[in-house]
């Protein structure tokens, strides 16, 4: 380290010292430094290193995430927001040091306004908490990403998941928004009118910024009816290829399929050893529909028809709660149970997302991949929006497999772009897809976005080392 | 004028001349300063004076525009992206002149991916064609805000219109687009997946900038499957409030509904007198079902059922082409067959959206005002969105008037803004509803609308005079 380089982080220890002191002077027992709580909320959930923050920070209001941006603004002290910790890319880390600021306590349903099909929260709540207060509206929140994830975090992350073929993304389910700036200023993105064209979309700006652009506060989401009937079931295919045509096909005929899941033979297997069900061992959809009785009785035989027509089936579904409630928490849990193929390694977990009709090629061509390569990686797909995830285990004391399988998820994005796809479908970005961007993006959007982001955010304190790569 | 300013708009000038020398040099008679060309790229549908560009180019491609944005960038020289020059807000107006980019030569439907449902489109082409073109696909473009704009200005100005309640707007049905920025370089947005999470969201930036940020050269629409079974009809209401309760419970029931207007009597008046229909003089709905046989009639009985249990009724369907294409093609026509409520009078026509719960409120209040004032002032609405439009009508000639219906539009505006929602439903803010804008947002909020406008538009020089004010 040469003597200005030295100097330069002595500047930023004593900045990030005095931070810390005033947020302490503040915020009192609120305010920890100790290793295991900064430990806690750092990535923890895949193989990717742990990068602690400095100090975690545990606001109550919109207020004091203002003054806490405040503060760290002054001393240009990086600022990472923190929701449940799910996310799979590297989000809450803290490459350069920095307050945590954990939104958990901002755990608040402000309002339901039910006739209006919408609610007011703060980022803390989780989605199963806002579904379990719902309950004795009719409504409920769509968004279903397996993990019980903070709404901030999932609005940070533009996250998806089983639902979306039918009820959209954190893109379309968040009406608006409340985001503190940078420095320290509080914008209200929207009002609550479903449909506006007044002004920039600073909504979905935000959606999906990883919280690179400001820390979300507050959060009115949209919600849908509970169906009056809902059946499910799965559905055997002798291929990848037989049940992605089955779901084109099924979404060309107009059929509102409510979820529409592949997972492949191993994470069958993985599924029926973990929880305990009798699967058929072949690529299988899990489908649900949502309607009135009449209509999704139809809906299931329709289906049911393509299914067979492209050499699958026949499909089993059923009214009954706790069966489709089995196999949903069997899809769910689809991560844990993975994990069992290989005890002791740690996941890959990867995602990408190809036009539909390239849907089957991506798929098969990994899969390829994966058994030339000798991987243990299972495959589960939102296949109605050609959205998949594959979950490569490592031995993590092999750096010679560790590489392999990080070339192995850099050729699966490329071929997911090369098919006009993206390197990203609902896990965001983070810190190692940072290198994909471009070559998805291109240079001068890349510029664009950090055009935005450099207006925004010009000493790039928003969590630094996310999304966008360094700047030369 | 003193001499500084005097100086300022010489050299202005001669910035002008020297872009328009250039384009004339690269654009040949593809470039006109007729008055009547120029004219006829102003602001033409509603009382809004024309404000003329100095010149009009008709470019034939993205590099084309890419080439005037170089030109005009080095110059200073406006740029405002003419599509089919429908909107309703002034947005294609010069009022500091410059050079209007008139796309409608760009008019190729690139691709139609129909096993994706998604299209690629040059900006010229407008809704009408595509659909005309996508028939023999079994998939349609859903968006309809009644004229027949070109989908480039649709999405500048984030449109939507009657099916929105079913299939959103325009936000949620652009997949990616192709913009040209203030200094000729080339973005695009997003690839052809139908949902990512890889970076910010520029698509949404885009769709609804007006102009303001670049000018949109393509476009990816998402697609539809055409039902299989569509029904539709009418239902007379006893108030605006019993419809509007309908609608609520409607929707709530989650009931499909593909459409769903409100007309208030003098419309329906205006509409039996123009179309030759013998509608029920009182407050309508019409409404549309899209799905299969045995689905439309059972949403349809569902309906009947609601619309009766508030006083409404008998809700009278048809499953007849040619009655449903009749009954759109009145409401369609309302704009035109309103004017005739009053020979030689102008509209002002506008729109506000608030939340559903505050729509028969909303509407109710305006109404009021509309008989305290002796105004004629027929409303429609596209009421499953809280989305409503007034179209006062004016003598022209009388200033009294013409002030007297914009407080009127400003009253109406504040009532909507007081009820969490928004100036603007889906017309945008052009010119004169810029003032409105800050009202609704707030300083911080606008303060970031315009940090990202300064950032990607330093000088100021796409489609100036639009959405933003001016700064101080």
């Amino acid at each position: 380290m040469d003597t200005t380089t030295h100097q330069a982080k002595h500047q930023r220890d004593l900045g990030y010292a005095d931070a810390i002191a005033e947020l302490a002077a503040s915020f009192g027992d609120r305010l920890s430094t100790a290793e295991a709580v900064r430990r806690q909320h750092s990535s923890q959930l895949t193989w990717m290193v742990s990068q602690l923050p400095d100090a975690v920070v545990f606001p109550d209001s919109t207020e004091e995430v203002a003054q806490i941006a405040r503060i760290c603004g002054a001393h240009r002290v990086p600022m990472i927001a923190f929701g449940a910790g799910s996310s799979f890319e590297g989000h809450v880390n803290a490459p350069e040091g920095g307050i945590s600021i954990d939104l958990s306590r901002m755990n608040a349903i402000v309002e339901v306004n039910a006739e209006d099909m919408d609610c007011r929260v703060q980022p803390g709540v989780t989605r199963l908490t806002l579904n379990e207060h719902l309950r004795d509206t009719g409504l409920f929140f769509p968004i279903d990403p397996g993990a019980d994830a903070s709404l901030g975090g999932m609005a940070a992350t533009r996250a998806s998941g089983t639902n979306a073929v039918r009820y959209g993304t954190m893109r379309d389910n968040v009406v608006a928004l409340t985001a503190v700036l940078p420095n320290g200023e509080i914008a209200r993105t929207a009002r609550r009118a479903r449909k506006s064209s007044a002004g920039y979309d600073l909504t979905r700006l935000f959606v999906g910024s990883e919280g690179t652009l400001g820390i979300i506060t507050e959060l009115v989401l949209r919600l849908s009816p509970i169906p009056e009937a809902v059946v499910g079931g799965t559905c055997a295919f002798p291929t990848v290829r037989s049940a992605c045509d089955a779901v084109i096909a099924t979404i060309q005929s107009a059929i509102p399929v409510a979820r529409i899941e592949l997972l492949d033979e191993l994470t069958v297997q993985a599924v029926n050893r973990y929880s305990g069900l009798g699967l058929a061992e072949s690529p299988l959809l899990l489908v649900e529909f949502h309607g009135t009785p009449a209509g999704v009785a139809e809906q299931s035989e329709r289906f049911g028809e393509i299914a067979e027509a492209f050499g699958g089936g026949p499909f089993a579904w059923s009214e009954k709660l706790e069966e489709r409630t089995a196999l949903w928490k069997a899809r769910h849990d689809a991560y844990w149970a993975c994990l069992g193929l290989r005890p002791g390694a740690r996941p890959i977990p990867t995602d990408v997302c190809v036009p539909i009709s390239r849907l089957a090629d991506c798929v098969e061509e990994t899969k390829r991949e994966i058994t030339e390569l000798g991987l243990i990686a299972p495959i589960v797909g939102h296949v109605g929006d050609g959205n998949f995830h594959v979950q490569p285990l490592v031995d993590m004391s092999d750096a010679g497999e560790i590489e392999t399988v990080k070339a192995f998820v850099g050729r699966m994005v490329e071929r997911a772009i090369a098919m006009d796809g993206t390197c990203s479908g609902e896990h965001g970005i983070g810190q190692e897809k940072r290198k994909y961007l471009r070559r998805e993006h291109g240079d001068e959007t890349m510029e664009l976005m950090r055009t935005i982001k450099r207006a925004i955010d010009p000493h790039d304190i928003m969590n630094p080392g996310k999304m966008l790569e360094a700047e030369a």
